[in-house]
């Protein structure tokens, strides 16, 4: 399945999209694509009523309606830096010996092609298309990489928008430049796992007015989803809806010479294959 | 007024504390102490029924009830690192330019009297007693220090339990050594800031055993309440209900030489003039 949400911020709609014309709305069944729903087995509820409703023909057309994230404000966004091996090695750092951590604010969650907004007193905008992982139970200790496979509700496109003065000049920790209003676009879908053949083998590239800047495959993470989910659960209990950025490919700006920041009028485009595409145009601080 | 949470995990209900033995019951008209309670002007809401109740003897007397953290789980939980000229000289690491920004996952939330529980491969488990700041209203870009007392709904005792393995050996961002589940007690109280003379002269202590491990008052941080939510305001956007844990005074059990670290068994007493007293028991890991 391909789930979705429509509608204005904050009023958005959960709905299954069939194809790219038409979606099962599922307003009537679903509240929201949240950690209740996500923790109470909502994916498998849903299912045979997506199957049923697509059959029967009862769809509604896509007209031009905003997309949302394709979940609600999750109960926390993770990271995973320096994930790919070429990008560590563009931003001048080692490959780790275990996933790095670090976390953005979630209220930074928007839509795939909302706007991305520079913060006041920013220097160094930057871009990183990533894949997501929505979690889909309550995940603590796991006992083997190979029961993350259970915890994993679904992938979904990210833009992990970063400040990287903030970063990495304001205090050595991360989140103070991760956590802007609008920078973490999600969607358009999140893809139920059986959608995807193989979630190590995607194609995913960042194009900036155009210009291609990032081209990478998920074959070349370090630390693969199950890895990630499985180690995560070590150190701290995931809920269900919680979201996690596996970190990005590389040719993000900060690894050009000389670098290449966000400015107001910039357009991204970035995408995985099968899990959509996003479109933002970026615009000046507040 | 002293606001607090009663009853069982995740069924706790909104009152108010009167005096030592009584308290006005909210939960006729409060839902929560949530994001939307503080969003929507709560506090003031309810401080002519608080008072009116109290007033008619409409109170009831505390009968031995779970005292959960006194706000819901928040939208995020920020952290201050280094925050105490004393702190940061025990730890070896230079008095910071400006306030070190990290996270804990909100899930880490307990009440003041919960256990602890030391996660599984810990090594080094560690206290922190620290005064927290819940944010009153959604905060964002704050013209000047002055205009975060606004923004300010109260203050809280709260025990920043740390994995100082976890924190400083396992990737170099510090959220993976802070966010095991029970990691956060937070209460007994959200103390409004009418309630408190002066927020920069608050005694803080924590003992282990019964032996006294710090010693503090709030006079020696080194980025104040004001300051430090005006800081953040420019680099995200504060929800209401979201909690700032501000920094440790010096003695945690990582300063000591050799270290001393946190064992099943062991009590935690800890405390901050005028906002109550917590007490946990330290237990092994699940």
């Amino acid at each position: 399945m391909y789930l979705m949400r429509l509608g204005a911020v904050g009023a958005e709609k959960p709905v299954a999209r069939v194809d790219e014309q038409t979606y099962v709305d599922l307003s009537d069944v679903v509240t929201d694509f949240d950690e209740v729903f996500f923790g109470t087995g909502g994916v498998d509820r849903i299912r045979p009523i997506v199957a049923e409703r697509t059959t029967a023909g009862q769809v509604s057309r896509f007209a031009g309606e905003r997309i949302g994230p394709p979940i609600a404000r999750p109960h926390q966004i993770l990271c995973i830096g320096l994930n790919y091996r070429d990008h560590a090695a563009e931003t001048g750092q080692a490959v780790p010996d275990e996933p790095i951590l670090f976390s953005k604010s979630p209220n930074t969650l928007v839509g795939p092609d909302d706007d991305v907004r520079i913060p006041r007193g920013s220097t160094k905008p930057d871009w990183e298309v990533e894949l997501g992982i929505v979690i889909g139970r309550r995940t603590s200790y796991l006992n083997s990489v190979d029961e993350a496979r259970d915890a994993i509700a679904g992938y979904v496109v990210v833009n992990d928008v970063s400040e990287r003065a903030f970063q990495l000049e304001r205090g050595g920790q991360w989140v103070k430049g991760k956590s802007a209003e609008t920078f973490n676009p999600a969607g358009p879908w999140l893809v139920t796992p059986d959608e995807i053949d193989d979630v190590l083998g995607l194609d995913m590239w960042l194009d900036v007015n155009g210009v291609r800047r990032q081209d990478g495959n998920t074959r070349t993470m370090i630390f693969d989803p199950y890895f990630i989910v499985h180690h995560l659960s070590q150190f701290l209990v995931l809920e269900p809806g919680d979201l996690i950025n596996t970190g990005t490919p590389p040719g993000v700006g900060m690894g050009f010479t000389p670098p290449v920041w966000l400015r107001p009028g910039d357009v991204l485009e970035l995408g995985i294959r099968g899990l959509g595409t996003q479109r933002q145009r970026v615009v000046g601080p507040r």
